[in-house]
């Protein structure tokens, strides 16, 4: 892990409060920036020094005096309504750039604010560079081996994404003996978990479960900010929808909360693997 | 339209008496045989023939008794359950044929089945071979104009389902301004769209509707037998999930009970169009 002071940008969930720990326990100093309207999960107390992005201007100047080198964005976070009333006249200057991203897209919009960040001096990271055991390498993860079903659901569902993947539209799909049953779109994962539960009253699933869950990046995201996850919800969901495995690509997929993750997956009897893209 | 004795392979739904009402009303003999297990919409009482998928080829000698020259598929079915035990000993001979196919998917097995009647000599015709006018030309069809970014909605989604073809998953998507919200897998059209109404909790539609929703045939489907339809359940629908617009591809998507359809979708404010494949 390279050194140099860092900013946790936080929104909510409980990545922030991960990298904080492991930016810790190897001596990196860090703060951490916590979006107005959002709190990260933070059992351990962590300081936080609140920030509105009306004044984000005042954000980087703040950041500087700290002696910050690189910024990290870590948790969710919704597109932010803007008060015009609080923006302050430095962060006004920025408007013209920000605005036509609001109306482009989530991607956009994200990488106009790393632009702003970068403009003002600092590195971006992704959370995963810092930690890298935050993704998996290819193989097996938890203490289910996939069956010769899950890996041949996995590799249509990992087509099925790549094919996808001009679209700009998913990140996941879910198969089951070769059948799609859902591809991701806006609504994320968890709807697309719940959407297979939900169908799965018309096509029970065997004792056991069946169908895998893939996820990958999109070719067209920007990894340091906008990096696929899963976690605990994941797994409940999964088992919920009868799901037998969830596969993710090595290195393109953050496991939050790692060691709940896999208990849970082994405790359901769901194959966790990571597949080399 | 041809003429030509012709029976009504009949399931459930209102095609089968959409259909003898058009070949009546054009002078063409029909018989309808009724699938059992299913029952089709019949207020006008067309007297039926039931017969039983394990006596297929008794089916076959009827027909050909009644001086039919050709069959036409109609109305929804499942995949049937075989019961061993009525199986006739004729039917029997055409099961090393049939059950390969019932390993293999809802496409495999409707090419089987029509290869047994053409066997038989039948013609296989389809439902919008025998009246065009089930489906549409391109163009506006009900009284509701879409609107220009419903238009490019339907452009999206229209990119979106033919990038999907080669995958052989989906056959329908509903795009809101510019963004995905769903794309049609297994659990079919009815379910895509109650997924974004359940999604639109999250993401609501402004007053009026937003997104279209768009289908077209897969490739690999043989429209004599599996053509995708909408139908007054589709609008009720669409409306529900607070859409706008719903786009067809022209000739390759029936329209079941055209007129209340339209009337529904002009209700609703609901724009209804063909566009050119």
């Amino acid at each position: 892990m390279s050194t140099g002071k860092t900013a946790i940008i936080a929104g909510s969930g409980g990545l922030p409060a991960l990298l904080a720990a492991g930016l810790d326990a190897v001596g990196v100093p860090f703060v951490i920036a916590q979006l107005d309207g959002y709190a990260m999960d933070n059992p351990a107390g962590w300081p936080v020094e609140p920030f509105v992005v009306e004044r984000l201007a005042l954000l980087f100047d703040r950041l500087d005096d700290l002696g910050v080198e690189r910024v990290v964005f870590a948790g969710a976070v919704q597109r932010p309504a803007i008060d015009p009333e609080r923006i302050d006249p430095r962060t006004a200057a920025l408007l013209p750039r920000l605005l036509p991203a609001f109306q482009a897209g989530d991607d956009a919009l994200l990488r106009a604010v790393i632009g702003l960040f970068e403009d003002a001096g600092f590195a971006v990271v992704g959370a995963a560079d810092l930690i890298p055991s935050l993704t998996a390498s290819a193989g097996v993860i938890g203490a289910v081996a996939p069956r010769d079903q899950d890996i041949a659901d996995a590799a249509r569902a990992s087509e099925i994404v790549a094919h996808m993947g001009p679209l700009d539209v998913g990140q996941g799909a879910v198969v089951a003996r070769g059948l799609c049953l859902a591809i991701e779109t806006l609504p994320g994962t968890a709807a697309m978990i719940d959407f297979v539960r939900a169908a799965r009253t018309r096509f029970p699933a065997p004792e056991g479960g069946e169908g895998v869950l893939f996820k990958a990046p999109k070719p067209t995201q920007d990894l340091r900010v906008d990096m696929p996850a899963i976690g605990p919800d994941t797994i409940t969901a999964a088992q919920a929808a009868g799901l037998s495995g969830i596969a993710i690509a090595a290195g393109g997929v953050m496991i939050i909360e790692r060691a709940r993750t896999v208990e849970l997956a082994d405790a359901a009897g769901i194959a966790l693997w990571a597949v080399a893209p």
